[in-house]
């Protein structure tokens, strides 16, 4: 089975967009930019895109290249404290002369929808409902879209990022899964990969992941979305693997459909947060 | 080779008792009691008992069972706004009608010797320096003494606590092991177990892990401390795997001497991080 993501992204979008209308205020996103990286300006537009279709409020804040790091602590500060802005995502990556962790800490955890925080990240470790990061929930919801169960499960995790691989292995562990995280250093990855009910794949090198890596009727999810060529490719070698999976994402129309659909959710939960403190 | 750690134990208070009389002002813990449960009496013995001996002020606040959340609540942010108490821990378990993870989040997270904060979870969760649970970090430094080395490493941990097994998890991959979290829900563990080059127990069931259970060679660290007759005993069954092991932590003597030389380590650190802030 492809476990497609498109269909699931609309459904999110159209359950958002009635729940929306209901509303007495519209929720409001806003994102920041740094400099005018071309993918960055890609990434922005679909979450534009998304909130355009739920019917958020959106506004795209720019700034130079050059902009201190101080500045900009200003003025997440001044949006931090505006009552009318709900959900605020600092596009990444910034500048060198920028530390991302500073930046992304000084969100106001009731509007960092991009989960980053260092005290989002303790409530979830700790097993406690607040923003989680969109990719990685995205799985989860992919997972029970399709009813695939997680409990009990061997889970195997490749990758370790704060985006997607370290908040995955605490909502993998929070359903009850098994789980085992894997990285450069891990020694004899095959043995490891296959044993696993399910496999995510997250450590951006294309196609990586070959059909001798995996166990027969697995479930893989490919979080990689690499240039190959003049098209994309996840991490996993899909042609060669899908013989032999049970269930696999596509790339495209996969992970990535989740991640976008889940920030809407965010937006949404944020808006929530905020009118119960 | 057996484990030992009260020479460990030993050689980190003598260290610290060094270190703090150079101070020019002492470190002060305020240990938080409700209620006079007899195991409790022990551990805070023992934690007045350290104090002592490096040098630190120790003062043990007691209030009655039938305390309220919210005089209980007054109390901690009157102590964490005392700038002469620099370390307050909470000694657990609480009454039932207190809620402890409000009561646990409660305390101003630079004094929080305990390392059960959502921020301060979430901090070691994003690789970044903060006071971690005692036991998480005394099992990294009891491996560290022994020359045990940790990156690449297969470790499993049973047991996913919010004192262990989640924070051992992180420093773990925050060391470059590759890790496996197990417990009640895991199925078939001994083919998990068994593939362990570092298995640590911390699951509170005595004796329960047995040879059949391990590697040969393998190193266990033993977290369980369980009543057994007029001894104690931890969660290995010591007599059975002490042949096929490389390494084992004894219970007494082991894993238990490691936590309350680290809340020593964590009262100097929260003295020092409160002096940079």
């Amino acid at each position: 089975m492809i476990l497609e993501a498109r269909t699931i992204k609309k459904d999110i979008i159209d359950n958002l967009n009635k729940e929306v209308s209901k509303l007495k205020t519209i929720p409001f996103l806003v994102v920041i930019q740094v400099g005018d990286n071309p993918a960055s300006n890609t990434y922005i537009r679909n979450k534009a895109k998304m909130c355009e279709q739920v019917g958020y409020k959106f506004e795209l804040k720019k700034y130079p290249e050059d902009v201190t790091e101080e500045y900009l602590l200003k003025e997440i500060d001044k949006i931090n404290n505006d009552n009318n802005v709900n959900a605020i995502l600092v596009q990444m990556p910034l500048p060198k002369h920028i530390n991302e962790t500073t930046i992304e800490n000084s969100i106001n955890p009731l509007k960092d929808v991009d989960g980053l925080t260092d005290i989002n990240m303790g409530m979830l470790a700790h097993k406690k409902d607040s923003l989680y990061p969109c990719t990685a929930i995205g799985i989860i919801d992919l997972l029970d879209y399709y009813k695939i169960p997680i409990e009990g499960q061997n889970i195997v995790i490749l990758g370790r990022s704060n985006l997607v691989g370290r908040p995955l292995l605490e909502l993998f562990i929070n359903r009850n899964a098994t789980v085992t995280l894997c990285h450069s250093y891990t020694k004899d990855l095959p043995k490891i990969t296959k044993k696993a009910d399910i496999l995510v794949v997250a450590i951006g090198k294309k196609k990586y992941i070959t059909k001798d890596m995996i166990k027969k009727g697995s479930i893989i999810i490919d979080v990689g979305i690499n240039k190959d060529n003049d098209t994309i490719c996840g991490d996993v070698d899909y042609n060669d693997v899908i013989d032999k999976v049970k269930s696999i994402t596509p790339v495209p129309g996969g992970v990535g459909q989740m991640t976008v659909a889940e920030l809407g959710k965010n937006i949404l939960k944020a808006y929530n947060l905020q009118k119960h403190k």
